[in-house]
């Protein structure tokens, strides 16, 4: 049977004031009027039922993702410790084959915004199908739409049927030149959109991740907190698809996006007439392609252009959408009283 | 006796969101930790006593007035109507003269920043000493520190002794290339710093000031209402000093803005070393030359320049320092009740 795992854990600090350690990134209504986690269990409607979507989160967050997105509570596994994306995918990977021993599995973050729902489960089909057939690991590689420095690349090798083709190699976040480069000659976004069965995954683990291979019998005795003290954090495209032979790539030509920043609101809302990307009692003159978000006081913005202005949690931060990436390093050189939220 | 005449009317939406018109401008502590009002009473000290000093305001600001200068209620003239300066100095001038015959009068506004207070005051008792001896209507007249295009000027006539000249004409607000002209040709601010004796200012209003003349009766017989219905609303520059032949001038060498709107507040305020005027819990980062106030929560700014950004009254605004003097314009387009504040 379809399982999901929706990796949901992280602070998401990249769009405080708004996100909070208490309510992160993946809670927000940042793509919508739903969080992108609850729209993340909404567009599996038809393909995964919820008794079968498992949701990998930290402590402090657990009760919340039950509740937002009404799931049994056994299905929100807590991590012990964030240790990057492969000790995470593996335990709920082997949590959904001691349920099901024949568990195909799909995994996709919480912080997604996918504007066709149609074309995402068309293409997670076609994903699985190719993991089921060809006993690989599926990545599903989406066609770029500009040649952005953000994100991983997935060079395209030889077809191994008519939708799937071999890796020929994972380009990390590339310069311009090369991102440009990347997308004209045939490279796919790596999304982090994957398929596979439970049995491949967890064979390719054991024969090229060390850092998670030996310390496995402690997740068959049970002891989730000890398996996650033992391994070492790595991620699932560093510490087994850039290893492993059996990877394959299913092209994707849904409109992704990891809503990264504040800087991609614009690409995920609708936009006024001026390109203005606007939540809350916000009022404009004369202002263009900016990003602004009021959960508080009215914003009034004249003249101004490219910016990023937002009222949430008692703070005001203005800055250029062009600095938004940068926000972490903007949030170190404030005083902690000011910079920590609840 | 010397007598002073504070012009304290007016409800600053310049300063808006921080001006209101129950907390306008000339109450607000723009350009020190006390208000320009305030600033403009204690600016007179070891010149004109609390009991000679006469305030001119709306009646909704009187008791604020009162408490915030420390001054005798029956000092404090409550304006029935706003209709320029030349009533209200009129009416003022009329009660000096009231109380004391022989009353000499400086006559200023409640909204000024004056940086060095000994040369104002010596200044002022230079006009004075001008408006005695040569019975006339003295202005002040500031020399530019910058060709600037918001201020009227005054140019120079013929010397009528060591400090005073007559006055060849008053040019009203130039533009940039006229303004260069101006200062380069030792023209002078008309800052509204002006000096008389309550007789000659009376003869030369009879003489030359048909919109209130023939209203003074009523304020004889002490129907101040009814003077203030019946009069036309009228400057006392364009109503008297460009009419009367009696006007001299007395240059003033001292540091004066009227910090007539959010811009100006760089000029009146010091600066942080990246140009930027700061009020409140405020956070920079690679901020420069902006206008930042906070009466509410906290701003954390980054990578801005030349912005206003003011939270207050629960409403946020942001607008180029640029756009500051065109904020009425600004707030006519916000619906009412994102404007109007209590």
């Amino acid at each position: 049977m379809i399982w999901a795992v929706i990796l949901a854990g992280g602070s998401g600090s990249r769009f405080w004031p708004l996100s909070t350690p208490s309510n992160p990134k993946q809670l927000l209504p940042l793509a919508g009027p739903q969080s992108t986690a609850l729209q993340a269990v909404t567009r599996l409607d038809g393909l995964v039922p919820r008794e079968r979507i498992l949701v990998v989160t930290g402590a402090g967050l657990a009760e919340r993702m039950i509740t937002e997105l009404d799931l049994p509570r056994n299905n929100v596994l807590v991590e012990p410790r964030a240790a990057s994306t492969a000790p995470a995918l593996v335990w709920a990977t082997w949590e959904a084959q001691r349920r099901d021993p024949s568990a195909q599995v799909l995994s996709m973050h919480a912080d997604w915004s996918i504007r066709e729902p149609d074309a995402f489960r068309h293409t997670a089909a076609q994903a699985l199908s190719t993991a089921l057939r060809h006993k690989r690991l599926v990545t599903v590689g989406i066609v770029p739409s500009r040649p952005e420095t953000g994100f991983g690349y997935i060079v395209q090798g030889k077809p191994l049927d008519e939708v799937s083709r071999t890796v020929s190699r994972f380009a990390e976040k590339p310069d311009a030149a090369t991102a440009l480069d990347l997308m004209a000659s045939g490279a796919l976004w790596n999304s982090g959109l994957f398929a596979w069965t439970a049995t491949v995954l967890m064979d390719e683990v054991r024969q090229h991740t060390d850092e998670i291979a030996p310390h496995l019998p402690l997740l068959e005795k049970g002891d989730v907190a000890g398996f996650f003290a033992a391994v070492t954090a790595v991620s699932i495209d560093v510490g087994l698809l850039e290893r492993s032979a059996a990877v394959a790539v299913v092209p994707g030509r849904f409109t992704w996006d990891d809503v990264g920043t504040w800087d991609a609101l614009p690409r995920v809302r609708s936009r006024d007439s001026h390109g203005n990307a606007v939540v809350g009692p916000v009022y404009l003159v004369d202002t263009d392609d900016c990003v602004i978000w009021s959960d508080g006081d009215p914003i009034i913005a004249s003249g101004v252009k490219d910016l990023v202005i937002v009222h949430a949690h008692g703070r005001i931060l203005v800055m250029p959408r062009r600095q938004a990436a940068d926000l972490k390093a903007i949030l170190d050189k404030l005083p902690p009283e000011v910079r920590d939220l609840p």
